[in-house]
């Protein structure tokens, strides 16, 4: 089951740079790499060199020297991938990077699959599933709130606490299942009360597991915001602003946005992915109709709606479109802001006396006066977004769920749990009991790996890049 | 003038990758790193850690741990700077590297200029100055051959050259300014004869080490081909299959290449940059005729001019556009191939036939008859451009001359040497034979930075990249 093939591959990023790293793992990754290495006068073979040393030499086809790199040993169990591992540091043109891959291919190594050094640490008890999922994830990571969370992740964070729900009901378990070896005698080992107990316990936890995941995905993937208004209102501007460059053609002209053009801003360390849309008004031309129907998709996805009303606009009306949009907003998972725009073509007096005549189906404290063109009230937008998302939960480390597989394989435990619940309430015997036991465990177990299929083993480090 | 401050850069490729590492140098690597550091539980502070290994821990703000990584320290002055320098080796998220360098750069550090650890490792002795510039070269090298030359540059194979040419004048140079404090005694230490001797064989060496330079400037920048003939030759298709790919746009319309299209193929280690031209014919279109003059310029740079010949043309001449062009080859510095098109639409024997129509102007063996379109003796024209490149004198580890600056410097040493041999011809007296020698001994030095300014060292490092 377990391959102990000896494996290669740049680690770091592909291109030239000042140095690069070469990885090798496996059972003969120092006799191959001795094949390859020509230690300095004093030098040792990496056979020879001790644990977490490293050493300068030179990287040799025959006679014909490749650079002169240092490498790296780390020894079986105490390396990444629990395995022996060298890591070669050579100079970072790509060509000397693939010269090496060459001679290490030709040396007996095979070139690594995307994540399989990872893979490898998981299948030799280096980590489990779900922090080697992290892993990736880790790597990934774009901004401090995803950093922060796979980084919780690949420590162990949440390994611990799915460990501990486990160990739990297993304890209840090989009760109950002494109680079958027992059928005749009609005892009870596990207390049905106490059990009710914990089983409502594992309930409330994983759903507030389940319950992070929205944050967690959007702390991940980035939260949509569509901007939406009707044409002309300097939403194409606004997202400018919020970019901090000329992203989006900004003209004059109406109608100019007719693609749907997607950006993420930085905001305080969380990814907000605005959706910059086609301005909705009453018009016969095709394309820009097919524009304001992919505008209604987008708000589907949206998480946060930006309505952006130009308060100069003489039509105090929002138009029959923008109210249908607004109309089927879900409340329980979309947020809706209001940017008064353009509030540099007014005066505060009349602004007020504008803002109520446009009767915005919001309360005051939603709607924010900008003025996109001149850079004004652009940072308290900025701000009003960045509460919209409960950071709290990210600073205090609390276990949040960022992964799809993760959520799904909570649910199905959490479907599980309530039908042992629902047993227990009906007396239900204990082999049917056990067997809902059982499959919360599986899902628990599904997460960190203990209960696996190559099939999910290769969906996951396929996400992987080579190297890792 | 030396400077100790901290440095830190990204050493591998920008971007995301498995892993990354940040390189920091300078007197205080140690302490600084040891701020932002937390070792694991077994672990040791970076100070206390032994020279040459590698250890796990946390990079850490405060209580926010932003990564786990490994820490790998060399003390001076057994480091590439010859400086206290760690290696920090983190997960490859960029957003993770920019925070570290952010960490380090609020923990003493200020951000590398570019190759600024290389010119520490000059400024401390390490290496000499034509060593560090074949650091850069080394990075950038993309075929074999220029991987080899600054290889064999870096290990310091031109610097002994050089230092043993130096140092047999510097034992003259003391002898003649001995006589100079002697005067009036009209003593003469230096052997006229012996230094004359001395003299022919450094203009011979010389005149050898500025001869490869050619060789060498094309290993390090390719050689340029200049593919030139009549329109609808099938230059642009020959080009694609040099390349490989579908590089220049083919079409069966006469002048459809107006720009100078230039791709590199690597031929056996040696780059090739083929120049694809617009066809030359008497046309009335402007732009048409401005490409035909970029052709006439591109001709004049190239190494190697392939002249396209389409046997299945009627019209059995070479215009007198390209006649000019071949009168205009210059025979010492660049060589011309003809290459017979389309064998495919002719039989063999009237081939020789209409070959020799064509009255070609060189010698048989300089004819190639290919197809480029039916991919028919593309290889043979491969060999024949190879074996135009002299790749003797890069088996053989000859030194070859890659850097232009070193040419100029070494046709500086060889005007002064020239000086001294016409001084030693018409017994020159000693202060004015050691004023020349002195010369020859500075332009030497200068190559390998004994003699050096500010100014010469800036625009060295300065084509370095960050984290070199």
């Amino acid at each position: 089951m377990i391959d102990n093939s000896n494996i290669c591959a740049i680690a770091t990023t592909p291109g030239t740079g000042a140095i690069a790293v070469v990885r090798v793992s496996g059972n003969d990754a120092f006799s191959i790499v001795d094949k390859i290495f020509v230690p300095s006068a004093k030098g040792k073979k990496v056979q020879e060199q001790a644990a977490n040393t490293v050493q300068f030499g030179a990287i040799a086809d025959g006679a014909i020297v490749i650079d002169e790199v240092l490498v790296t040993v780390f020894r079986a169990p105490r390396s990444f991938t629990g395995e022996d591992t060298v890591e070669i540091s050579c100079h970072g043109s790509f060509y000397i990077q693939q010269e090496i891959i060459k001679l290490l291919l030709s040396s007996g190594c095979r070139l690594a699959q995307p994540g399989e050094f990872t893979q490898r640490a998981f299948m030799n008890g280096k980590m489990d599933l779900s922090q080697a999922e992290a892993v990736a994830d880790l790597i990934a990571s774009q901004s401090e709130a995803s950093r922060r969370v796979a980084l919780q992740q690949m420590r162990g964070g949440f390994s611990s606490e799915l460990a501990s729900l486990r160990e739990r009901l297993l304890w209840f378990i090989s009760l109950i299942e002494l109680e079958l070896d027992f059928s005749e005698e009609d005892v009870e080992f596990a207390n049905r009360s106490e059990l009710t107990v914990l089983i409502d316990e594992l309930v409330a936890h994983i759903t507030n597991l389940t319950a992070s995941f929205s944050l967690g995905n959007a702390i991940k993937n980035g939260i949509p915001v569509a901007i939406v208004g009707h044409t002309n209102s300097g939403k194409s501007t606004l997202l400018n602003r919020l970019l901090g460059e000329e992203r989006a053609i900004v003209s004059a002209v109406h109608g100019t946005t007719r693609d749907a053009i997607e950006d993420a801003v930085n905001i305080k360390g969380i990814i907000f992915r605005f959706i910059d849309t086609a301005g909705i008004r009453s018009t016969d031309d095709e394309i820009e109709n097919l524009g304001i129907q992919i505008t209604y998709s987008k708000i589907k996805q949206a998480s946060v709606v930006l309505l952006m009303v130009d308060i100069t606009d003489s039509d105090h009306k929002i138009c029959e479109a923008i109210a249908n949009i607004l109309e089927n907003i879900n409340a329980e998972r979309q947020c809706l802001l209001v940017i008064a725009n353009k509030t540099d073509l007014d005066n505060d007096e009349s602004l007020a006396h504008r803002l109520a005549q446009l009767q915005l189906p919001v309360p005051k404290k939603d709607i924010i006066t900008i003025s996109a063109k001149h850079n004004i009230n652009i940072e308290q937008l900025s701000s009003a977004l960045f509460s919209m998302i409960n950071t709290q939960a990210i600073d205090s480390n609390e276990t949040i769920i960022t992964n799809t597989r993760h959520y799904e394989a909570l649910q199905n435990a959490l479907n599980a749990l309530h039908r042992v619940k629902n047993g227990l309430a009906t007396n239900l015997s204990g082999d049917f009991l056990s067997q809902d036991i059982r499959e919360v465990l599986h899902f628990i177990g599904s997460i960190t790996g203990e209960i696996s299929t190559d099939e999910i083993l290769g969906n996951i480090f396929s996400r992987f890049c080579i190297g890792k």
